[in-house]
């Protein structure tokens, strides 16, 4: 198994990336890494880890593309960038299997939907990151902010396409697949969601259990939303943006009073387990799903820890028949 | 000041409801209340609370308006029910100026905007329900329901109604209005959004401060974030679930060992004000802007305490200059 990881882009880069990659190498014994970016600056980095071995292979790639690029400016003029040659390495090379990035978003999907072939049937490909649920499991939402004007049948792509992730990459046996909507209720929602109710029920591909209210996301009850990728985008960020604003606010009014500081260091592992929990790098990438290589998008802010995930995540996806399962699925609702 | 309280169709109705109006009454001098429903019922309730007062008039109103009830069938079959007689009253005399609900939402919005006038220029009534920031302060959230399917120039028209109540009711003097986007910069968003950003950047009568992202709706950098009613929604019930559901997690990891019981006790006042804080009753209910006489809609779940701030904004409302300063900022958007 080959994969690329590109090493600059990320908030952290490139030294989280380059001790993602090093850290992944010693948990998948058949896999080797191609890391683009500047050559001087990565051999330093893997100095600096005593990296000696040899499955790691650095493609120089002189150009970054930030954040302030726009995303197909990008892509036509920094093909010297870590990510647009990763993009055109996959593209390429049939033994490479997917692209790990920790760079922007915008031109990451753009360069992976205008270089990467789809899968034949999907119109546009979605994000689908993992959040963690109350009862210990995960919850996929699909898509996250890959297609903000969107049609009912997307939403039954994206039902396909995450519930084949859950079940190859995660294990999941039956994924529950709920359709975000305001209410739980089948007449429920805008235009979109009245007409994709009834096209989610009659897949038989999927396990469609029906409307879910925002407020039950992290409740156990579903293993994975379907939503447009604005509401979906609210949907995460705003679990995300909750969870870290009490846990601030549960410091500060700790650091308020003494008897409050004994009163947490008492329950200091707690509290540390609690921030875990909560961090939402420990759930991997948001993959983007429905290319015909696989795709994983890191969090900006991801150190070597969650960089070592996005690559366990891309390996199981281009390992496994998840691929094969969407197709058969897309062919199955011609039929 | 005369307002009315429907008294039944919330989880805690009539109880909550009738002692709600109570408290109220004690708060202004000025202020009398017509309570809606069953009249042995609410007259049980008032002996039970030991209310002798003159300032409470009960109209009678057999029938109830549950969740089950199709919007529109509920104002066309049940006119005799505690809300629609409510709305029905609140249409005829000049003299009641709002009414107060916890009842079930999509027969309130249907009878408010097809019982009750709307202000002139004003295409559909929109709900601004507020949440605390991490600041001590506040922010609204319009539309968080109301409008799922929705034009760039009614998110305009939410930024001024949205604004006028939160200078009218909580004194905030220059409100910061925000867009929800999937990112901040201009150019983000989906068609709508594209639109509606210059519109919103062009009005006089706001204080646009560009795109929000939904991780920022706590920070206390806004005060007022406009939506659709679909992603408003998702916002509002997100971040409600989030706190809901960490808040129960804490308190079940606690009990999990003695060290972390004995660290929390030290911890209890602490633990309690957080509780408080996040408990959204403490907030009020969810105004609907646009209309021309005043409607709140509180939770559901609305105990006392929650009818009786419901009560309090619907006075706060009415009182003001609110609806005078809405038709002025939308006399302005013509010239």
């Amino acid at each position: 198994m080959k994969l690329i990881v590109d090493c600059f882009g990320g908030d952290k880069s490139p030294a989280a990336n380059v001790e993602g990659a090093v850290l992944a190498l010693k948990e998948h014994d058949d896999l080797s890494l191609i890391l683009t970016g500047d050559e001087t600056i990565i051999k330093n980095e893997l100095d600096r880890l005593g990296y000696t071995g040899s499955k790691l292979e650095i493609v120089h790639a002189p150009e970054v593309i930030t954040g302030e690029d726009k995303p197909t400016d990008a892509i036509r003029l920094k093909k010297e960038s870590s990510m647009i040659k990763a993009i055109a390495m996959l593209r390429k090379d049939p033994e490479i299997s997917g692209v790990i990035s920790t760079g922007a978003t915008g031109a990451l999907i753009a360069a992976a939907t205008l270089r990467i072939g789809r899968i034949r049937g999907i119109r546009r490909p979605a994000f689908c990151p993992l959040l963690p649920t109350m009862d210990g499991g995960i919850v996929g939402i699909c898509d996250s902010g890959a297609n903000v004007d969107i049609t009912p049948e997307m939403l039954l792509h994206q039902a396909i396409l995450g519930s084949a992730y859950l079940k190859n990459v995660y294990g999941v046996k039956n994924p529950r697949v709920a359709l975000l909507n305001v209410g739980v209720e089948s007449e429920k929602g805008d235009d979109l969601r009245k007409k994709a109710y009834p096209m989610l029920g009659a897949c038989d591909s999927i396990n469609f259990v029906g409307n879910m209210e925002s407020r039950d996301l992290l409740s156990g009850k579903y293993d994975l939303v379907v939503c447009d990728g604005f509401s979906g985008n609210v949907l995460v960020k705003t679990t995300e943006g909750t969870a870290l604003e009490l846990l601030k606010k549960l410091k500060k009014d700790i650091y308020s009073k003494t008897i409050y500081k004994i009163g947490a260091l008492l329950m200091k592992k707690m509290f540390m387990e609690e921030k875990e929990f909560m961090n939402y790098h420990n759930y991997g990438g948001s993959v983007l799903l429905g290319c015909e290589k696989t795709i994983v998008k890191g969090h900006g802010s991801s150190d070597a820890n969650a960089v070592r995930i996005c690559i366990d995540q891309a390996y199981k996806m281009s390992a496994g028949a998840m691929n094969a399962e969407i197709e058969k699925a897309l062919e199955e609702l011609k039929g």
